[in-house]
């Protein structure tokens, strides 16, 4: 069985750890691979670090205008690609093809709009601020950063930052999930064809003490992560006692609202999509459905028709709509979680438990689960599921509803279906979350805008995407010049 | 003798502590009045928090354009009042009057910069970012915040966030130094006559007591400091422990270099008013002098002039160049630091430690001293002297000079002298400090530009002023509408 | 009787022509004063320029932090004196005391966001554009630049343009509509107490005569025009052959969709303060509205209730309405245009034509019009009428009213009230003009934004107001640098 | 004889006109192709626009994401075609093969900067500008553009608009010079593999009678010109007086300043490529090069030594250093240019006006001329000479080399070479032209800023490139909605 290699240095070189753990395939328990693990991986930072550190002085002295130019090799390679890389993501996470091809396109959607960056990372200057003074602010990068990513999305979360971060002059070290690294392996063989220096990107595999190595190594200058609100605590935390800038992003409780004079059909139907899509392990999946008033029935209704009429299965079958959950354990959490709410109340509309798939018995499945009236102060509508289960509970009008959205702990996606202009405005000016959705399931933010988590879904205050990430990367630098006048006269 | 009141909910309230400590006047040592202290002042950091928090929720919904009002307001009471303030900067700092306006001007500076807030809050909108759909940015203020600030600049260090966050919206809590808390009590009368909800903007009083208190408190969702490293360290490691937003600007070292080509005429006199300006007490105080080859002995010479002519005395008179240093403590700890560079090799150009004024006999006056020849490992140049001291070094070439500037711990700024536009460029180009000045002796960033700290001068990303406190008291709201067209043709 | 003086290079001197005209109150036939006119104003135009390009010299070279606080203070001097600058506004102009109060709020508005010049007008810069080059972009000031404006408001237009173009270092030259000069003549008065060379602004009056020396005067480098679009055609036209850059506001013809979804009580008051504020003399004032399908008996007769209750009479008067149109001539036209439609088949549902306001008996009162059943094609719909005039018209559906609103030669405004955010949507999208209201009569863009005419209703690419304002009042200056390291070794 | 084709709606077919004339290959005269002329060609612009209205309409829908994929894709194009391009264009300009690579390079990068447009047309939003209402802007493209473009840069030069132009949403058509129309037959191959809407982007040949076909064209909304200031006054006029946005870039002057501290080795070489490069034919070529103070006689040597090293020859040779000038009359003009200014009083350093290149002797060569001591207020100090002649001037001090820089009727371009940093600060500062280059032969700005040219160089406000690109190819358009909050409680 293979090991997995780590990426450093501008070649591929065996962990200096011993220890592994296996990498399975969800729907089939098949082991694809062994990814190092372990204390010793503590090791294989500081090789990556070193290597990233001597290629940074080398690469940020390289013009940004020439940085770039490696992104638009690097789009070029991904669109090429996409199917392999897509077979990849299922076979090691679980989503369906169409999921992993769409995590894929947000990718490279991030290396366009870094591409950009000659004129993102563009500083301010005034001249004359007094009289022969003149002064400026430019963008210089930080040396070597880092990322840790989660097991839902491969490829796409890298890319938050990955592709900012290089093209504004860091280097850069990606310690993938343990339990989906093989996304990550093929993407480096991508970069591994680009014209930068040796070490510029690394590829670290591990879990904690990757981790940890990374929180401590005192030449990496930034963190980035995504992943569970304990474990972003921990990261930032831990990143900034360390004197390091963070950004962590946890886990999501995504409330959506639906009005009575929203359309009925197409808001099922997207909803559906954005509680099952991803088997519901998004950190913008629906979660909380709340229906309002008088039309309750006729909602749930719809939703229930669409619910039963999605298929689940193998992802590499182009036919199905939802592949398994990540883990066995996973499954066993989430059923777990969904026998706790029926015993504390709820209805069971819908209930996925028993999902079995011809030829993937051993599969991590489930079935979408639809549970009604849900209690709202327990565990079923407070934590993050991460699995394919809807909780249907319906208030009296919008105001509860707004009070309901914004009483929970997390603030990553809140979303509304509506015809109303002034429901929708009202709820994008008052809801306690950094991803709002009007008629919309999964509010994630094109590249050109920040990610923005609120509350406990996030840790810091510059997010990936965009101009945020041009800023987490770079550090402001501010010249101020005196040239006298009087000093030009002197030929 | 007057025991300070807090600023809390619109009023002037005695603290909950019974315990207090003494403001003395640096020059006379006179005692100037009471600060609270102690444990008890964490009940006042809960009251103030509470108030706030109301006043935010009403604060947030005044539109920005009404917000700004306010500022336009206290920008002319805080010109009004330039010479009652300065007098009590100089009577509680010991800073020169000259001085006192200054750092009056600069915060007035940034009262104009926040009332721009309605434009540089403005968010982005990318219209039909796929076929009926709608994606913008917007930026919401985050709640309560609060600063934590220096002895050595009063009035101004307040005024890189409030503004600020008052302008975009939050409520805002101010601990100042209990060293000189008389400044932001005149203040905080001018705030008193702005058309804001009580609770809006805060006084607090005390020591490490409040800055726990404001550290752990749920309800502020961000912490501004400024101050010594390790507590910079402390703060933004607590804080951001605690989940919060932290910006923490640290200590400083110095570096200034002056090559040949240089007036040296001119440059020395901006040395000397950098290195000895407020004592010496300043984050942006030039503290190590590097001269470049031959020109060496013109240069110490010059400087050497230049800093004999420098008076020592009491702010208040207008004559004097320098005032007395905080405390005795801090002098007896400068007068230690000096001592110990002679034990250790350095030479004595001028020795400013038996300062004795006419009049102010108990002040805690120290005279400019230049030390040279001092060794380049010692604390004397890898420490933060925080008084009127300057460490004159000579190195071979810019080469050198550069690697020297480059391997302190600090990175709060770097100056150059010259006349040479090659120089200067490699200079900001390479130099590795957040605030660079050429032919400047203190490069602080005017109110439109981030003042701009690196490596352990600073912890955090965003920093203090422009458009870096627009978007640290601020969190972004990405919102993606979809309003299909079908739908609109209902009628 | 009182000739009013030009302000010219710091002083008021008389016009050099002998021709005069009267200034009438519209309400009262009073003549307030007489105002220069003919072909000696041109000589005073060639003053004025004379004197700004002089005072353009120096006033350049002052940073734009200190040319900024000359606007602070000329908007505390409009606050203060808007009582008597409404009142003037309202003698002249005829339109109400509140309207007037009105214009001068968005005049003060405009000021607020110059005053934020320092960082709009900030450049952009790029380290290392290739290697050892930096590249910047600043923007300098034009020299001298003017405005003609029209009389509709006498005090706001002007500030479209005045506070841009003095905070980015040009000298302006003001010529006033020969109806309405006095409200310059004051706010003059303000100019004359800023801390400004003398000539930095002048006031020069006339008629077709200075108007045609502005745009020949070879040393005026830019023109703002607001008026009618056979004028703003000429102006554009004779501006940029004699090598200008100009922006050039025309006319307008308003079009409001009302929806059957929208809050019809709400609605009709919001549109008629549209149709009938300032006696419908404005560029944004709503004039053709259009009902959709079968709601419109409703709308029609809210209209008419609201409109009914509608008081007219002398702006001074604190409880009326509306005043009166600013000459007997146009009140002639727009009695004209009337009889026209009816004559072409319009019905009448209420005749303003006979308004006679007891004690104003000479005045040019109008009263509400509302007109039905207009035919589309004829001059009633596709003329600006610039009076009081509703004409209301029925649509089958939103599709028809769209085509029916991008049908226009002009594109000002466009407005449309609904409940649907759908519908608001497609319509923003999709309506030619560039000022859009939803659920808003007078989509006036605020200071912070370009005010944003279309098609016939503007010529020339940036607008008045905001960052456009600022980009039409400098030209960019880029700077390309290269400083090879190699020169820096030299010592 | 092949007769070139236009490119409308999306084939290539015969113009309309019989006229032709000969397009010349100027270093062999051989006879490379026939291209459309005179007035039948104005139905071709007729053509042209009908379908381009057509794709506008289409193309304006396409997400903003969308529509930059095509620009990936050409960028691809150029970069892999970039060596047959090149050698059209040294066919037919008569310029190096490495400057026509260099020019397709500038181009590639007007491309990269487009592909940025999602991010760089996003409009600004401001939540709650009044209680309940919020604004914003959004940038719509206008239509149908248009370019005409010089012989000078038979690719470049057209990527300046373009790439933006497509990107907003425009169609575009393109009118190449007369002279060198096939470098623009090949790039119109490459636009044609693009997945747009057919006659999204024409290319439409002939001289006068196109340029003013499409001048008057009332569905052309913007024209983009550059060429000799004659007719960019022409453009700006009659497009202008058409209603259109106009942007004309006319023709240069450009001084260079070389100060004693110069590096004279390096200096002399940039300028003469400066001076020489495509055979002065540039718009940013130097061509007054002023000399100060005492150095003079070793400035004088230096170039001369650079320059009479040069070698003219045939382009497509890889070894020389200077092509023909375009045409046998531009030859005969800029020969009698250098006589004129022999008789007046210059005298001949170095004659070029007797090249005679072996196998070439019918080509339009001249060699390297430098001129001294030519009078201040003649013809070949004013004029445009558009050849490869220096004139070499001296002046006492930089006070008059700067006045004499700023006397000149152009602005194009100010160059200064010096090593200090004073000098340089103040010539950037002061002097007079939009593209000022320091140490630079050839300001030519980055795709990422404007091709900023002042005076007669240009008319307009808005210039080529970067962010002033594309506010010149979309319209503002300011929303402003009002969605009471009252209404969202009718559930």
């Amino acid at each position: 069985m293979e090991i997995l290699k780590n990426y450093i240095d501008g070649v591929w070189i065996p962990s200096t750890s011993k220890e592994t753990i296996d990498i399975v395939n969800p729907a089939t328990q098949e082991v694809l691979a062994k990814v190092p693990f372990g204390k010793g991986t503590q090791k294989d930072v500081d090789l990556a670090v070193a290597s990233a550190s001597k290629a940074y002085l080398e690469w940020s002295k390289v013009p940004v205008l020439k940085r770039v130019q490696v992104l638009y090799r690097l789009k070029t390679l991904m669109e090429e690609n996409t199917e392999v890389l897509a077979e990849i993501i299922t076979k090691e996470s679980g989503k369906t093809y169409g999921e992993s091809v769409g995590e894929i396109q947000r990718a490279i959607e991030n290396i366009e709009v870094a591409c950009g960056t000659p004129m993102l990372m563009a500083g301010d200057v005034i001249e004359d601020i007094a009289t022969g003074v003149d002064e400026m602010m430019i963008r210089q990068p930080l040396g070597v950063a880092a990322c840790i990513t989660p097991f839902n999305f491969p490829s796409m979360i890298v890319f938050w930052f990955l592709p900012y971060a290089i093209a504004t002059g860091n280097a850069f070290v990606v310690k993938p999930s343990e339990k989906v690294p093989m996304t990550m392996m093929k993407i480096f063989e991508f970069l591994d064809q680009l014209d930068i220096p040796k070490g510029l990107v690394s590829l670290v595999h591990g879990g904690k003490d990757s981790v940890d190595a990374i929180l401590e190594h005192p030449s990496i200058k930034a963190v980035s992560f995504v992943g569970s609100t304990p474990v972003a605590r921990y990261i930032y935390s831990k990143g900034t006692a360390n004197g390091k800038r963070v950004q962590a992003q946890g886990g999501a409780k995504n409330p959506v609202v639906i009005l009575p004079d929203a359309d009925i059909e197409m808001s099922t139907k997207i909803i559906a999509d954005s509680v099952y899509g991803c088997a519901g392990q998004r950190c913008l999946a629906a979660s909380t459905i709340i229906t309002v008033d008088d039309q309750k029935r006729q909602i749930k209704d719809a939703l229930y028709e669409t619910v039963k009429s999605r298929t689940t299965g193998y992802g590499l079958d182009r036919e199905i709509n939802m592949g398994p959950v990540i883990t066995a354990a996973s499954k066993a959490r989430i059923t777990g979680l969904i026998q706790k709410g029926i015993d504390e109340g709820a209805k069971v509309l819908l209930d996925g438990r028993n999902a079995s798939i011809a030829g993937y018995e051993k599969g991590n499945f489930l079935n979408p689960t639809i549970l009604e009236n849900v209690a709202l102060d327990k565990e079923l509508i407070r934590t993050e599921i991460f699995g394919p289960v809807m909780s249907l509970i319906s208030m009296k009008n919008i105001d509860d509803a707004l009070k309901f959205v914004n009483s929970g702990n997390y603030g990553n996606m809140a979303c509304l279906f509506t015809g109303s202009g002034a429901n929708a405005r009202r709820f994008r000016n008052e809801a306690d979350a950094g991803n709002i959705g009007i008629n919309i399931g999964v509010a994630a933010p094109m590249a050109q805008f920040p990610f923005s988590g609120w509350k406990d879904s996030f840790f810091g205050d510059l997010h990936g995407q965009g101009k945020h990430a041009i800023e987490f990367f770079t550090q402001t630098k501010v010249i101020i010049e005196r040239w006298p006048n009087i000093w030009s006269r002197k030929f």
